[in-house]
């Protein structure tokens, strides 16, 4: 970020102290990093500020000067009054590259610390005055995040003045009066901060510089304090990290790109995990442990391999106070953990198949942004291992895995996945071939891998000497090196990012909304109607009611929870039971009861029924198969509109800019492919106004589709980027 | 272990080179190690020696003098003939203890190189001319396990003559002419290193001192190479490890104290999570998963707990090729990961009880001797967590998870366990009081920690501010400090180690004993009495009843495997599974089929009975049934006849040494047990011959059994050791 001592030189030169540091637990989000300064022992009393870097329009030729806000936290930072004021064209939040460039920072990192007089000549500087003119005490991240300084409002100005800046000092209330009328109307009954969610977004995707209007009308209106109060369409980044938290699906750790899994999302992994289970070992698949530890003579053995993992591997050194001898590495994955002793147990072919599986987790030590279930830096999965004798078993098996993995994805999520083959460049490295799922966010347009099946061929067993005395080698080649066979392997894996699909197909602005066969609680039951007038004996016919509503429910296998807590209204059990994504709310209340009926709610489409009680035991486990098949054809049919077929190249960035993915008749040559990320990359680089939400990243191959059979013959197409002859018809897009 | 330098330089000044040093896997076992120097860079001639140390009976104000013998691996080292020449009385293989003192360095790890200018004075060296002689190239382990330098025999000679050791070279081929009869009938038959099996002793129990006798007979005769070659209650240690490999529930591995679960093992472990996983969340327990990194301020919040695992945490410091800003910790236990969220969750007393529960692997990098399942660097156990708003409460559910734990053994495991409460002294560190079940290891004598359910009070709670406003507080007292409660905490864990008591108790001297609950084979079927004159149409017609039994038996949810490999004998396979304690095997040959019945022979009793083909679907399950209760009883008989109730000190540490933990009417001071544990070592440290296999370990507070009911009343007893009032009867002894 910036040097501490530097900024604690300059602050001495102005005759402020630097040197009021306070530690405090590392955090990932501007509300982490609130809540981790008010628990440390910075004074209750302690303010916080806001940094916002927005680009303005800028010439395709000429740099940006970018304009950074530094306000209290609390104010409204107008950016469409300040625009006209400062005579400022189109502010877009910046983008993760424009302030790493001029900050060396994330959005979340930078701060007032972060002007310096290397950058300071390069900017416009906006100070908040109610932040200049207060003896209140800031806090900015001092150098790290856990470390944070604290500093007043005036010297924080002194600061900012001596690095000669161009600064503007802004009354950001009296600027307010001036405001033009907000652009959408959920904004205009929000009094504080409309940009205040931007500033935590851009983590997701990479079209921040895109985003600016579209944050301004992100929030949502009358959002209760407990509800979603960012749109799904608006700030999708900001809208997923609230989704997962108020749905309880997971809560921030203390150590970077670590997410604690609460119940709610592990009861989803656990369901996929006993069907999964159950699916492999009826194909004869086994589970075993292998030691999370690795050491590094054993990694680094297969080294196209490892080439892919290194720069993502922990190390440890030090168990007590002893420095190890060796450092020993936490697997990232367990190919060359588990493969000499496949040589060791593999002697005949008589050993083979040998197929295993472990339910472990794995850490890559990314530095990449982390995001809940999508990059974390350990996460929890399955890793199957497995030898045959020949390619044509081996293959079969890759397949029979695809196809589970597909199943948990529609089946259980109700999610739509292509499955499909990677390209060259894509494929796993050192393997032979890789088969994937392919899912898709539609908010993003982007496309993620869901689950990916590797046949590995022999370059494995080569490496690790996992041979067998070939039983169909000639007789006079038996017992030389010729009359052995090099197995042929095979790896899979599926992780809990298939949880993070799932949250981010199917939520929506109320919260999560889970598909019913993996929901912890599939039906909620809440007794409604009742009043001060209401006397004890209905009160008690009611909550029978709902008890015995419960118990029948159970009987038949339903996850049904009566929300029996007296201190909560209905209303805000309502939402409660929303955020969480319960497929169906039942209501019991004295008009319910007197019909013998019980209100239904759905919460996929809030379509609301009446169900006669007599009945719900066969109605309840019918309704909710009818919402997992609603929820998956919803999302299917998203996929499949998005899902454009293209054989000119100037359609290509078009449709990706339109949130799809394009399917061409593909040449499949690996340097088309790259040509190819670079020309849909640099198209959405022009500030174009036509396509101006779009993400800067270029696209890649996702999946040569298996099924080729909904597009047109391939035979005599070119290759729309390179004009070769096409070969297959592969699916391109932007993605995770 | 000794300076390699130093070593190298003494070297040098013989003219010896001491530079041929080859790098390889580190080894635990002298069976890994002879692997890892063969796949190493070693030449395939390379030879391998061994280092016996024994120590000599010694008056007991003596220093004893130990007698070190460097053979060949393979020569048979006839220690009585030995003796007898050399006028040495009742040579022990010496504990580990002796070659801590002498040679810095464990049974597996001393080495010619070991003997040094400064310890030759003290020892007796025996070098076995046989290798003195030799111009073979041997390997010695380089002061440390990854390390082996190669010497020739006759420079290893020199060099140990210029220790100035007084040294014996002898013709160990020659004394074993002279050799009087073998103790045992088994090692007769036994032409080849009798002793060679007890230089990997020693690692289990204590007791190495007192086990050159019972090494000599531990061989047993006939054993086929791939069936178990030394007697349970001959060494106990190796017999162990060679169950645990030979059985196929582990592979050793590359990192020291990590061990491969295969699936023959984890099968066990599947089975008892899913019964305890089923009955916990029938007690409202739910699975979360928390990261596996900790950050050192949490780790190290509450002081009294850390104390005891901090020596054994493993800490991360580098990923890829940066280090990290500060190291990070591998959980070794999860409470302080825990419970700073639990302050965050736990707002009122609605909150409550939150009751979660973990499966996953945690780290304790222990330097003492690994032992599969007993003692690993990582394990995998499940542990919960939960917390009440009352001390009754948690009180109840400490006392319903330790039923579930003993239900684990006895139900599951078919073991018995001694459900009791540790001693403060023995409680978990930082907790308030820790219940166990105690199982109990027959052959050595040893008890053995199964499974630990703790109250920890209010202390965590205080610690990281879990509280609420309290219900039961006075209305005056709302909204103030007083008027808070700080929640009762419990956590509870059990682990792998269930796998390894398991093995302990049940294994014979065939192999694994499988309970059959557990077993992942329950039933095998072998086609037997087919031989040259066997028609095609009686094979055929053998196999297919074989195949529609084993189809039979699934069906009724037996899990029957028929063994229809064609390349082995019925024999080979009966030993295979017996290795592998298939609980039932049935046989079907002509005679069989002709009376339309199957033989079945029983693991664990060996008994074998015709079975009727029509009634198997019913017979085979009750059998299987019979043998769980067959299996318990009679492990159960054992424990309780071990089970000695004693009441004056002069019985303490005699029953103790006839393998037996005694129960003593106890104080419940925590001096007294110091007392009781360094009394009970001192006694077993003399060397007098009634107790000469007894170990030199002092006996611990095992348990105060809950049921107090088989012992009379208490009033007025005496503490055996102190003399003061006696609280509870209490179980003492030697453990693991």
């Amino acid at each position: 970020m910036f040097s501490l001592a530097d900024v604690q030189a300059r602050l001495a030169s102005l005759s402020v102290s630097g040197n009021n540091i306070i530690s405090h637990a590392a955090t990932a989000s501007p509300e982490e990093y609130k809540n981790a300064v008010s628990s440390s022992s910075a004074p209750a009393s302690t303010a916080h500020l806001k940094t916002l870097v927005f680009k303005p329009k800028t010439a395709k030729t000429a740099k940006p000067v970018p304009v950074v806000i530094i306000a209290r936290d609390e104010t409204d930072t107008v950016t469409g009054a300040l625009g006209k004021k400062l005579d400022i064209k189109e502010m877009r939040l910046a983008a993760p590259e424009l302030l790493q460039e001029f900050f060396n920072a994330t959005k979340d990192d930078v701060s007032p610390l972060s002007i310096t007089s290397s950058n300071a000549s390069q900017i416009t500087l906006v100070i908040d005055s109610a932040l200049a003119s207060s003896s209140d005490s800031f806090a900015l991240k001092a150098g790290s995040s856990d470390k944070t300084m604290l500093l007043k409002g005036t010297d924080i100005a002194k600061y900012l003045e001596s690095s000669g800046a161009k600064a503007h000092l802004i009354d950001f209330a009296e600027l307010k009066k001036d405001a033009p009328a907000p652009i959408a109307k959920a904004n205009a009954s929000s009094g504080k901060a409309a940009s205040a969610p931007s500033a935590t977004s851009g983590s997701i995707s990479a079209d921040g510089n895109a985003r600016a209007k579209a944050a301004d009308s992100a929030k949502i209106a009358d959002a209760e304090l407990i509800g979603i109060t960012i749109r799904k369409d608006g700030d999708f980044s900001e809208w997923y990290q609230q989704v997962l938290r108020k749905g309880d699906m997971i809560d921030w750790y203390d150590v970077s790109g670590c997410y604690i899994l609460k119940p709610w999302s592990y009861h989803v992994w656990q369901c996929i995990q006993t069907f999964f289970d159950g699916e492999i070992k009826k194909l004869g698949v086994e589970n075993c442990y292998f030691p999370m530890f690795v050491s590094s003579d054993v990694l680094e053995r297969e080294k196209d391999h490892i080439e892919g993992f290194a720069p993502e591997v922990a190390w440890v050194t030090r168990a007590g106070k002893s420095d190890l001898e060796k450092p020993i590495a936490i697997r990232p994955t367990s190919e060359t953990v588990m493969y000499p002793y496949y040589s060791k147990w593999i002697h005949s072919h008589r050993d083979l198949p040998l197929k295993l599986n472990q339910w472990n987790s794995v850490v890559r030590w990314e530095f990449k942004h982390p995001q809940p279930f999508l990059r974390t830096r350990e996460f929890l999965w399955q890793e199957g291992h497995t030898a045959f004798l020949t390619k044509e078993e081996a293959t079969v098996e890759v397949h029979q895995i695809l196809a589970l993995y597909a199943k948990v994805y529609t089946d259980l999520l109700a999610l739509p996945v292509v499955p499909g083959v990677k390209s060259e460049k894509e494929k796993f490295a050192g393997g032979l071939f890789t088969t994937t799922v392919e899912g898709f966010i539609p908010t993003t347009g982007r496309g993620i891998q869901g689950g990916t099946s590797h046949c590995l061929g022999q370059n494995f067993s080569k490496m690790f000497d996992i041979s067998v005395e070939d039983p169909r080698a000639d007789a006079s080649k038996r017992g030389t090196r010729e009359g052995r066979a090099y197995v042929w392997q095979n790896s899979w894996g599926l992780s809990t990012r298939t949880i993070g699909v799932m949250v981010m197909v199917h939520g929506d602005n109320k919260g999560l909304v889970m598909p019913p066969r993996v929901s912890s609680i599939q039906v909620v039951i809440v007794a409604v109607g009742i009043n001060v007038k209401t006397t004890d004996a209905q009160r008690k016919e009611i909550y029978d009611a709902c008890e015995k509503l419960e118990a029948e429910l159970k009987r038949v296998g339903v996850r049904a929870r009566y929300d029996d807590r007296d201190n909560y209204t209905p209303a805000y059990k309502f939402n409660d039971w929303e955020l969480r994504g319960v497929p169906i709310r039942l209501e019991i209340g004295p008009q319910d009861l007197a019909k013998q009926s019980t209100l239904s709610a759905r919460r996929d489409t809030g379509a609301k029924a009446a169900i006669p009680l007599a009945t719900v035991t066969e109605a309840i486990p019918q309704l909710l198969e009818t919402i997992h098949h609603d929820m998956y054809a919803k999302a299917e049919q998203v996929y499949r509109e998005r899902r454009r077929v293209v054989t000119k190249w100037e359609d290509f960035t078009v449709n990706l800019n339109q949130k799809c993915h394009v399917i061409i008749p593909w040449c499949e040559v690996e340097e088309c492919e790259d040509a190819i990320k670079e020309r849909s990359a640099r198209v959405a680089d022009t500030d174009e106004p036509e396509d101006e939400r779009a993400p800067s990243m270029g696209a890649k191959s996702l999946c040569i589709p298996l099924d080729q059979s909904p597009y047109p013959d391939i035979a005599g197409l070119k290759c729309p980027q390179c004009g070769s002859d096409a070969k297959r018809w592969t699916m391109f897009g932007r993605s995770y």
